[in-house]
C-alpha cells in the first residue's frame, strides 16, 4: 500500500464527568478527524466532536466500531476510539488490537496511542473511601467472552489470596445469579461482616452509593445492574464514618498509636 | 470544638505528566490553602502551588504527611494531599484514613473528597499495548506493611486464577529476590513464553519500556527498580507488533474471523 496510514488514539474519557477528562484525552479528541464510540459515550463528549466525522454505534458492536476505526486509519485518517473509564480496562483497546492482529498490523502503521483514563473501579473506590489500599483484583462477571467456570475459579482465587475485589458487570437482566454466586464463594474465605460498597454512576448525575456487608449483599442485589461497580473488602477492611477503609497493610493495627 | 473543620482533598496527580492531571485535580489544588506531599510530587505540580502553604516531606513520612493534613483540616483549613497516580491505589488515602480513624473522625468534619487519578499500572499498560483487557490484579511486592508470606500467597492465588498481574514496588536496593520469587510462583501456573512488560517512568521524561517473557525476566531484573511497574500476561496474552496484548476473552480466538 502506498497510502500513508493514519493514527488511532484509544481514549479513556474517565467516569463520564468533564472534570475527569484529562488534557491528554481532550487533545487526542481535538487532533482526530474521526471519533468512534458507543452512542452514550459520544454524547458525554459532544462539546468536543463538532466538525468531526462521528461514528456512533450501539453496545455489542465493539468489533464493528474497532473495524471502522482501523479502516479509517489505514485510509490515512486520524481517529479516536472512545471508551468510558480506561480504554485498557474492559474497554475498546481489546477490540482494536484484535482487529489489528487479524489484519497483520506491523506495529507501526497505523500508529496506535493509548490515552488511559480513570476507570469506573477507581471512581467507585474514591466515592466509597479507601477500599483499594491493599492488593486488589478486578473481575468482570460477564460470561459473554469468558466461560463462567473460569470466572468462578478467579473468584475462588481472589478469596484464597484475600484480595480486595472490584466486580465489573455484576448483574444484568439476563444474568441474575452470578453476583450471589460470587458472594457465596467469597464468604468461604472472609467474614460475613466484610464491608461491601455498591456504586452506580460514580461522579455522574444520579450517582448511587450503598454500603453493606458480604452477608447482607443478598438483600441489595436489586440495586445492582450492569453499570454498577461492587467493591468487596478483604479480611482487614473496616467501616468508619460511613467510609469503606482498607488499611495499608496487615501489620498496621487499626487503633495502634 | 467550636472551630469549623476544613476539608481534605485526596488528590491523585496521575503518572506525573501535566497531560494527565485531571481538571478535578487542578481544581482541588487551586481550592486548597495547604498542599501536602512527597517532595518529588510537589515538584511535579510546582506551577500550581504558588501562594500556598506547601508541606513537602520525604518518602517514608506518609503518616507524618497525613497527620499534617488532618491537623490543618481540624484547624479549619482546606488542604490537598498529593499522591502520584491514584490516591486510592497504594497512595495517600490509606495514611489519611488511618489518622482520621485514630482520631475518631465522625465521617463528616473535616470533609474528605477523593480525586482519583490515572495509576502507574494504567500508564504502563497504555505504553505496553493492551495487557489488562481481562481480569487482573495489582500486587505490591513491598513487605514493609504486608508480610512476605501473605504476598507469596497472593502471587500463588493470582497464578491459580490466571489473572494478568501488575506488580508495584517490584524491587529495591534492599529487596532483590522478591521479583524472582514472584516469577517462580507464576511459572508454576503459566508458560515460560508468557509476555512480560517492564515500564519505568511511563509518560515522563526518561520513560523506559522493555518487553520480555516470564522465562527471560530473570535476565532483566537489573532494569527493574521501585518505580517500575512489571505487567505479567495471563495464559492468553500474546505479542504482536511489539505490543503486549491480552484478548478480550477466553472464547475469542486470536485469528478467528
Amino acid at each position: 500500500m502506498t497510502t500513508k496510514s493514519g493514527k488511532i488514539y484509544l481514549v479513556g474519557i474517565g467516569p463520564g464527568s468533564p472534570q475527569y477528562l484529562t488534557p491528554a484525552a481532550s487533545d487526542a479528541l481535538s487532533a482526530s478527524d474521526v471519533i468512534v464510540g458507543f452512542r452514550a459515550y459520544i454524547e458525554q463528549i459532544e462539546g468536543l466532536t463538532a466538525g468531526k466525522e462521528v461514528v456512533s454505534m450501539e453496545l455489542g458492536q465493539e468489533l464493528e466500531r474497532a473495524a471502522a476505526a482501523v479502516d479509517s486509519a489505514y485510509a490515512g485518517k486520524t481517529g479516536a476510539v472512545v471508551s468510558s473509564g480506561d480504554a485498557g480496562i474492559y474497554g475498546m483497546s481489546g477490540p482494536v488490537f484484535r482487529v489489528l492482529t487479524d489484519r497483520n498490523w506491523d506495529g507501526e502503521s497505523p500508529e496506535i496511542e493509548t490515552v488511559p483514563g480513570v476507570s469506573a473501579m477507581q471512581a467507585a473506590a474514591a466515592v466509597l473511601g479507601s477500599p483499594l489500599m491493599q492488593d486488589f483484583c478486578a473481575i468482570s462477571l460477564s460470561d459473554l467472552l469468558t466461560p463462567w467456570e473460569k470466572i468462578r475459579s478467579r473468584l475462588e482465587a481472589a478469596g484464597q489470596g484475600d484480595f480486595v475485589v472490584a466486580l465489573y458487570n455484576p448483574r444484568s437482566r439476563r444474568r441474575q445469579t452470578q453476583l450471589l454466586e460470587a458472594r457465596e464463594i467469597l464468604l468461604k474465605h472472609r467474614p460475613g461482616d466484610t464491608p461491601v460498597g455498591i456504586v452506580g454512576d460514580a461522579f455522574r448525575p444520579g450517582q448511587r452509593v450503598k454500603v453493606t456487608t458480604l452477608q447482607d449483599l443478598e438483600q441489595e442485589v436489586e440495586s445492582v445492574d450492569m453499570v454498577t461497580i461492587v467493591v468487596i473488602g478483604n479480611s482487614t477492611t473496616y467501616l468508619h464514618g460511613g467510609k469503606v477503609i482498607t488499611p495499608r497493610g496487615y501489620e498496621e493495627k487499626r487503633k495502634e498509636t
